[in-house]
């Protein structure tokens, strides 16, 4: 049983974000509309079923294989890295179809287009093999980054072979005391007299780091030079190839660049996560990306970035577990109906209701993630600067944690209950649930954490702007689900929506916005409200579709029957505990200071 | 860093269940009070820390090995299995210890302890290595099938060497394609003319079916016999040992019990799950345990006492968990405080949540399984079967499924917290805590699922008797909880808990026992107001708890405190949730049914 790619919805949704967005109003636009969207996703549904999938449990009972080996003179390295058994050729299929610079330049080789159509693209390449194109996302990131920040000699040498994917990217952030804060990193960047710098440090959790799919990686990593300020204020970028590159942008030496194991995880492994050495022998030269002391501001483009890739990580993960469970309830008999005739299990109600829990929720999330991606597009391309424009960054600021953060939270939830759907048969590995929820242990750690994500929000993204985006947000919401408060199907959730909206409007007076309240017993707090907020986008995604199906005559009645079942189902099964969450933000803080551990 | 049993809550609690469940005013239970509790206690925690808790990531890593061979003349077998290094030792020392007859009848070798003293070291054995004490759930319960159903001969050839260890039970129910539906079973018993029978069929998901630990291992197998009814009323139950014993008790020949594989698990690895081949030489024979085609029933006795074990392998998973995450979060550094120095990350205010809601839940959920287990003390030992006694058994029975199913829910996502709390470090497997959410997948799945948990709980122990033991039960919290009305600290606590008892209360009418209420709509929400009943009986457990410790004197302050700390945080962190499930239970059937897989 393979992944298939979920064409109705992704077709649907994606016309649906691309009106809704305006994305037709725009002259850079012309040419990339939904009927363009539809032909990529057909090919990249073709190489996601029959290619990556295929390899994703490869990886998973393969891993990657690390040999320390010896130090040899000349440009060799200590660590080796292999990666499963047809990994590389499917790496260079991927590359050679032009799959990674889908959404980069034209300039630099790439395919250039807007990233509401590489949205569903990427869903299916996290689906189908998350570990392996786990690469895509860090080309994507790494390009970003170089293209705001680098100055033009290394964008005209690393961009080109990035771009194509004739060389990786690797970032290297985290020190073993260095995890979520950054600031306390220790890797150092020694200027040199020619401009560059000389590297040493130890990195670890380096995804990517060293592999054997292409003959050179780039590394960005974050080190201080010797005068820099303490904490974050001292932190610079770098870029560190793992060959040196000459002018002409062929490979030279081997730079220094070391690693020196890889982890032994819980999921994911196909993906090799490498500890790094830099400059071991004193060796290795990196040049400088941006201005000194502002890496982390390179960082945090990134991170933003990474932030959506990971939330869409939860979809595909979400989806691609739906698609296992729904396969194995229809086929897997067990029990008898009142005729005595045995059923398969999707007909049991408590095996629907968890089935449904999964479809509803991934739809929706799906359809947050959408239409957060034609935002980006229609703030990146429009000509000026407006208000409304900046409206719209906002709105994706606030919106990048929720996705993140909810999305790979309810991703860990759905693939538990993928697991208890097939019953027995879900924990042994062969029937390869098991790794679904293994991989997406991790998802709502890297690229920090939910808590962090929740910190993010209530601190910076509402507090920061004394809760004017999240007004926006909420008004917005409001208009749409008046639109229903009359209907004959959803009049009851569309009161209860309304209900948790004006939960959070007061709350926002008096817990989120008082400054009476100290800062720890919000924070105790802000992942639950992450939480409710994460369950009313959801409502309002549903919504949004369910108001868009109305204007479309062309979606077909079955499908249309559906949507409306799964939206009524999430009103009445998980939006009651959007106000359970908010419940718990009104009592913060209690208990949580008296108790002594 | 290694378990530590909680002796603080276990002396507490178990003193507090003894004199709540009047053991103390029970004939039979002289001389064993709370002090030989403490002892015995004393005593199982050295043999947890000491010996059984190093093993947990040597099973984890090592797994057991599983040898093909080929068949020999004579009494050989198939398949080997072979546990991890030092299970054969440490198992040898657990025996010889009397730890495996501890609550089994003196008269054949057991210590004949009560269930509220094996409650506190069952837990201890459980979180320490849980993989590997699995042996002892499966003792108990063969030996209690045994000594209710098995005529005096089987008794006596088998229970000495079950109660002392000298023989392992395994438990012969699963079939490829009878799983959660036992009736769907085809195994054969055929009878022979000296009264046995000829057993012939293929198990699965055998827990212990075969592994080195002894020499013989009995095999307690649900089959049918010729002319049995189909269906569930068509199952008798055997006693298949793997060597045959003869008149006086000695090893015969090999018994044609083989195994022809092991499951690769997810988790629990150092515990063998075989596939079993029971007579593929037609040489395997079986007595009858029991009646005939009574076989179901002898598995009910031993059902309810494996789920009790099962929630307690929730509780004794969360504590591991938490003691885990604890100790890290103390060690751990990340940021710094608002003097500049660097802090712990359990001064993080959502690390501190996430620690406190692992804290708080097993600490309910523990305090209500040793009530239980006390319980089941009470209404055992009694001399009559007073109406009083009726009702305490039917309590066990209500809270028998909502123990089961809550305690192992809420594992899982103490697991997952755990390793929240780790961060990048949790999802590295050397850190032994992804083993801890590896191995409490299966928790929610085997001896029942949650979901039909869920099922017996609404349609077997609610409707089944009318709401009565429902009723009780609420009108008992409803009793207690009313005593904090005017508290300082838990009014808020106590109203909403109250809340939650009314609305229970009225769904009763409206939903539970509403015979105009299709089953299937009943169902979809069954595990929703399961996760209710749980939370609301955490909620009890801590209001009885904090009634206790008012007229306890000798509860040293800081303890007290915590224990007013913690429930007061489950209070208003997790209560809310109770009322969003109920809502959900209130919403029964919404989309559910409208939707076409």
């Amino acid at each position: 049983m393979t992944y298939q790619a979920p064409y109705k919805d992704m077709q649907l949704l994606v016309a649906q974000a691309y009106q809704q967005q305006g994305l037709d109003a725009i002259d850079a636009m012309q040419g990339f509309d939904p009927e363009l969207a539809n032909a990529v996703m057909e090919e990249a549904a073709k190489f996601a079923s029959g290619v990556l999938a295929p390899l994703n449990a490869v990886g998973d009972v393969q891993g990657c294989r690390f040999q320390g080996g010896h130090s040899q003179k000349g440009n060799s390295q200590k660590g080796k890295v292999t990666t499963a058994d047809g990994w590389r050729e499917a790496y260079q299929q991927f590359a050679e179809s032009g799959w990674i610079g889908l959404a980069l330049p034209e300039a630099f080789g790439g395919q250039g287009l807007p990233k509401y159509i590489a949205q569903p693209v990427n869903e299916m390449w996290l689906s189908a093999n998350l570990a392996f194109v786990m690469f895509q996302a860090l080309a994507q990131g790494g390009a970003e980054i170089l293209l705001n920040f680098a100055n033009e000699s290394i964008q005209q040498r690393y961009l080109p072979k990035i771009v194509t994917g004739e060389w990786t990217v690797a970032m290297a952030l985290t020190e073993p005391n260095a995890g979520s804060d950054l600031g306390a990193l220790n890797t150092k960047a020694i200027p040199q007299s020619d401009g560059t710098y000389k590297i040493k440090g130890q990195k670890i959790y380096i995804t990517y780091g060293e592999h054997d799919l292409t003959d050179n990686i780039a590394h960005l990593v974050l080190a201080r030079t010797p005068d820099a300020p303490a904490g974050s204020r001292g932190i610079s970028l770098f870029i560190v190839p793992k060959h040196r590159v000459t002018d002409d942008g062929t490979l030279g030496d081997f730079n220094d660049v070391r690693c020196t194991g890889i982890e032994h995880k819980m999921g994911l492994h196909g993906s090799p996560t490498c500890s790094m050495s830099y400059g071991d022998q004193d060796d290795c030269i990196g040049e400088l990306v941006g201005e000194l002391n502002q890496g982390l501001m390179a960082m945090f483009v990134l991170m933003n970035e990474a932030r959506l890739s990971c939330g869409l990580q939860g979809v595909a993960l979400g989806e691609l577990g739906y698609q296992r469970a729904l396969a194995y309830a229809k086929e897997r008999t067990q029990g008898t109906n009142n005729q005595g005739e045995k059923v398969a299990i999707v007909e049991h109600a408590d095996v629907k209701r968890m089935l449904l829990e999964m479809r509803s929720e991934t739809f929706a999330l799906r359809a947050l993630g959408y239409q957060i991606a034609a935002q980006i597009d229609a703030s990146e391309l429009a000509i000026d600067e407006t208000k409304s424009n900046q409206s719209k960054k906002d709105r994706i600021a606030l919106l990048t944690p929720i996705f993140k953060a909810f999305a790979t939270e309810r991703a860990n939830i759905m693939a538990g209950q993928v697991i208890q759907v097939f019953g027995g048969m879900g924990f042994v590995e062969e029937t390869g649930v098991a790794q679904i929820m293994r991989d997406a242990r991790v998802t709502t750690i890297y690229e920090g954490t939910t808590g962090i994500q929740a910190r993010d929000l209530v601190f910076r993204k509402v507090r920061g702007d004394q809760g004017k985006a999240l007004s926006e947000l909420l008004a917005d919401m409001t208009q749409l689900v008046r639109t229903f408060e009359a209907d004959a199907v959803f009049a009851a959730m569309a009161k209860e929506t309304q209900q948790v909206i004006t939960r959070v409007t007061s709350l926002l007076d008096s817990h989120l916005l008082n400054r009476d309240r100290d800062a720890a017993s919000l924070q105790a707090v802000s992942v639950p409200f992450l939480e409710a907020m994460g369950i009313l986008c959801c409502a309002w995604q549903l919504f949004n579709v369910l108001a868009y199906q109305q204007t479309e005559e062309h979606i077909d009645a079955s499908y249309r029957q559906n949507i409306s079942a799964l939206s009524a189902f999430y009103g009445a099964y998980r939006l009651p505990a959007a106000m359970a969450a908010l419940k718990v933000v009104e009592n913060a803080g209690l208990g949580l200071s008296e108790y002594e551990f």
